[in-house]
């Protein structure tokens, strides 16, 4: 069991810490920004899932394989760049796998630390957006959980199934699996169909915010 | 007093949540994104809070009413919002009601852990923006508290009231008021005036970062 | 010992500090404003040093002299900002020297946490850069570190030469003064002369993540 989700977890580093890089390359970081990126986007799920449920020090730190995934992601990334053109939606595919990965590791090691169900759920859905949320929150980007198609949705449902069926006492790897590719099922359907939640039509116009900042004292000259 | 605690935090978690969804429905995010960000608004200051003093885990995490709190605020958001258009500035209103909810508890609990006086009344202001600042960032902006009309210095005049009134040994409710009414007085009063604090000039022209940049050799061509 | 390190400490929160309040004051904040960026540029990187190795409550937070620093380097920018177009490059000299200080007193505080010597020099890496990725987000830029010349490399060199010293039991101050010295020369002459480490081409077209977003069904009306 300790083995199953140490190996879910360290392919979820990978594929997050691929996406990270990727990202880096095409926004034209150097070699070793295109490494913090891809150490950032694959460990900050698990570090901050590991500080809240008081997991200290995180395993992401204390354990040099994730480091040591990471890195490889980042290199692979580094000398295949020029297939890059071809992977186009490669960001997202493997930041989708990563998804997966995570919510189902995070939601069980919750569950494993006495989180009760609903907060287990929740905080599987966080460890899986906590590292895309960092990678583009460092690229200086609005994060994609917030404007994507369906995306901590996916999460959350895959990390839901992980605690019904700790719950129905289902064993766990088929609850992990199932969780996996209802997850990665959910997201890739929702990129390749354009699926996506509706979105508030604030009064009306598109512009209702810039009117807001437009109203407040913001332009008063200093004194 | 705990159940008091509870409650202005409950309070504090709400308004801040409102405050986060109604920025999510300006900026058009979808549903789940506008759940997202009422939640980060809503808990992360005291998630900060509990982190740093050693409260594992904490509470916005363990207890399902914050998760409850910032999802009722999420779903009233997204129905009322039509409503947005009149509530122009509510946001900011929000935002100041939550301010002064959360550096009460933050400086409240800060003295309840043993902080020493001048640090509780930081951490009560740190509290007190860290929910705000965790929701401007998520939306790539430069967080309020950091251009505001006196926005950390009514945080920190509440934060601090109550931990003058902990060393006077005043009851502890009656300082939480006072402190209470006069972060969110000064608040209120810095947006309807327009109070602010001083601004530096750097070196008398606008664009002093500008050249400073352009004289990096950032510019150079990659080998 | 423990003295030198809280020196070296306190010298790297005073340094980040003042490249915090500089950055601010060039981007035309408030006094508070200044005043949070200095201590957030000056604490954030041993802060979350100290959460990730469990030493809670952080130093930063627990200790009156890491505010006071701060503030006193807030200050002092504040009341000497005319002399900021003279110092243009200073924000990224102090950013160095700052560097220097935390990657090598972090390293020292991870050995001293019983973390293993690849860890430790990542740890030491980690501490440096985080004052400095916390001021530059909080700004909304992309971090100084993903982009700038042999920044991450000059941290983890400090940091690796306390690590390589403790392993070969040389007396630490030895080891903490040259870790000290690689990183902020190779940090100083990046700068001076530009040096940079490559850039990966992705695709051959500098617009290829341009070209990624057109191809996602983002702009599709909402329903």
């Amino acid at each position: 069991m300790k083995t199953l989700l140490l190996a879910i977890d360290l392919a979820g580093t990978f594929v997050f810490a691929l996406s990270g890089a990727l990202a880096a390359v095409e926004r034209r970081l150097d070699v070793f920004g295109v490494l913090v990126l891809a150490f950032a986007a694959g460990t900050f799920g698990g570090i901050a899932r590991d500080l809240l449920i008081g997991a200290i020090p995180p395993a992401s730190i204390s354990d040099w394989r994730y480091l040591a995934a990471s890195l490889v992601a980042g290199v692979v990334t580094w000398f295949r760049h020029s297939t890059v053109n071809r992977w186009r939606t490669s960001v997202l595919v493997f930041d989708a796998v990563g998804l997966a990965f995570f919510c189902v590791s995070g939601a069980q090691k919750a569950i494993a630390f006495g989180l009760g169900p609903v907060m287990a759920a929740v905080f599987g859905m966080l460890t899986g957006i906590g590292g895309g949320v960092t990678r583009d929150l460092l690229l200086v980007e609005v994060p994609t959980v917030l404007r994507a198609d369906l995306y901590a949705v996916a999460a959350l449902a895959g990390a839901a199934t992980v605690v019904i069926g700790s719950t129905l006492r289902i064993p766990s790897p088929v609850a992990m699996v199932a969780g996996f590719i209802l997850c990665l099922g959910l997201r890739l359907m929702a990129i390749r169909r354009g699926w996506r939640l509706p979105i508030a039509r604030p009064s009306g116009t598109a512009d209702a915010r810039m009117q807001t900042e437009e109203d407040e004292p913001r332009h008063r000259p200093p004194r």
